[in-house]
């Protein structure tokens, strides 16, 4: 394992430079982290920009000396990246597995089958993004699992860039998680895309709730499809809450018809 | 008609004493005009406390001195309501006929349809309630169409009302109102119903997103079935958007199930 000291910068290698890395990147960079990273498209001109040493492939992140280890890929391709490394070119103290997917279970199951042994993993998921985040990070819940911590002093360390954010640092097994965010997150996401699929859009007389879902759509939609359908595909209990969905729609449905129906009865 | 002067202090008559009328009052009030009320029940506690003469049914009202008639009882009620009132006990000049109505197609045709002929009719929506202009009226919609106006200075006088609030004043026909309200109310309404069919409930690892939802389900259900169901039953484009609601969730379900079947390709 790495030794580390809490106040001391980390080295971060990011597997995975798309819109999330690259919006945490900022943070990173602020604090005095050295950031490295690797991705299918080539990112070497923005990292360049922003002071990120890009790879040209995975396998030579993992060969080099970063400390933690972040993946960032999207939650549909991280089965097919993390299982295309070479796992035997990892230098010791092997570094901290760090992954930031918006489901928890399926990246903590894999994490689990195909890292080396003794390799230490955190499962994260940081609740906001580019837009939530874009004033800051205080008041944002990180939820986050220590599935396999031995070096916890650099497992803190790591933790400790969102606790001096700001963030609330809500500790929760992966499998809560999940489905507490089939409720939460995988429902407003849903509503957002209904709401795009509509093509709803701002009136000279809109009502402040509407604003709200106004807002919601367009936030909704500047994630990819791919997050949206990674939060249903690998989310065990998101196909329950779109049914609940559905199911609450068609009750509300019959209570207007029946209102309706009232109406005409009298 | 009653002559007035767009700064004086007018005599506003309210039919239905509910939740929107008292939170109008509080602001009608404070700029100083004077006002009555009756309603289906009694509401003459409150009216004495907030310094609103109550009278014990709708024909003394329409038999006082009210300049302006405002109509804020709820929609599914207007027609039996207006049906009932002995508009012979009406004094000359006729006082302007006002209502605040959700829905706009319908109290224009009933009370072009009931009204003696000689009354002036404004026909309004306030797009905001005791929740959305708790904190003022500014920036909020009114909008508004002068159905039959010949004191053009009376009318003048109550729209300035909101006017000077700083409300947005949003001139439309009450059929485009309606179209426009079915895409944006009436579907907002509608997914707060959804929602609160849901039981969502706050977590500690709530999204702004999410947060949005909560506030948006809070709102909505403050706000009674009546309303909501009036919204429905008494707008012609509502069906529509139910249905275009109902299809969108349908499509977005599609598209989830497609990327399922995608991965399970793999
Ligand atoms: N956006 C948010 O608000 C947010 C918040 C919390 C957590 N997250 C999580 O953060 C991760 C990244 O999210 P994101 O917003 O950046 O968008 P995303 O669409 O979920 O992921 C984009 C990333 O996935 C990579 N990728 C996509 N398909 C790939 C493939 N077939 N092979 C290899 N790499 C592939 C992209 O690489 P290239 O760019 O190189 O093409 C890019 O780095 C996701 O797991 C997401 O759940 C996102
Ligand atoms: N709430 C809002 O945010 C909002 C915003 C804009 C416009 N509006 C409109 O304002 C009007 C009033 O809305 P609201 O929020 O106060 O709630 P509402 O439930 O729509 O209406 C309540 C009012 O209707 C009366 N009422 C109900 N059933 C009746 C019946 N069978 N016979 C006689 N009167 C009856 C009630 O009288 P009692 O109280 O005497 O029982 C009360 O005055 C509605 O037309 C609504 O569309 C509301």
């Amino acid at each position: 394992m790495a030794s580390s000291n809490s106040s001391s910068p980390l080295k971060i290698g990011i597997m995975g430079f798309g819109p999330f890395a690259q919006f945490l990147s900022q943070t990173l960079l602020k604090r005095g982290h050295s950031l490295s990273a690797a991705s299918r498209s080539d990112h070497s001109l923005l990292c360049s920009q922003m002071g990120v040493h890009f790879y040209r492939d995975f396998d030579e992140l993992i060969g080099s000396d970063a400390e933690v280890v972040l993946l960032s890929t999207s939650i549909i391709s991280i089965d097919n990246v993390i299982r295309s490394v070479s796992f035997d070119r990892l230098r010791r103290p092997l570094p901290l597995f760090v992954d930031v997917l918006s489901v928890k279970e399926y990246p903590k199951e894999l994490l689990l089958q195909v890292l080396p042994e003794e390799a230490d993993i955190l499962c994260t998921h940081p609740m906001f993004g580019p837009e939530s985040g874009k004033q800051g990070w205080k008041g944002l819940p990180l939820v986050y699992e220590k599935v396999r911590i031995r070096d916890h002093s650099l497992c803190q360390n790591y933790l400790e860039i969102f606790q001096s954010e700001g963030c609330i640092m809500v500790e929760m097994s992966c499998e809560e998680h999940d489905k507490v965010a089939a409720k939460t997150q995988f429902l407003t996401h849903t509503i957002g895309r209904v709401l795009a699929e509509m093509e709803i859009d701002s009136t000279p007389m809109d009502t402040k709730g509407f604003q709200a879902l106004l807002q919601l759509n367009k936030n909704t939609v500047k994630d990819s499809f791919d997050l949206y359908g990674g939060l249903f595909v690998h989310n065990r209990f998101a196909k329950q809450e779109l049914e609940n969905l559905e199911l609450a729609l068609k009750i509300v449905k019959e209570k207007l018809l029946g209102s309706a129906n009232g109406v005409s009865d009298l």
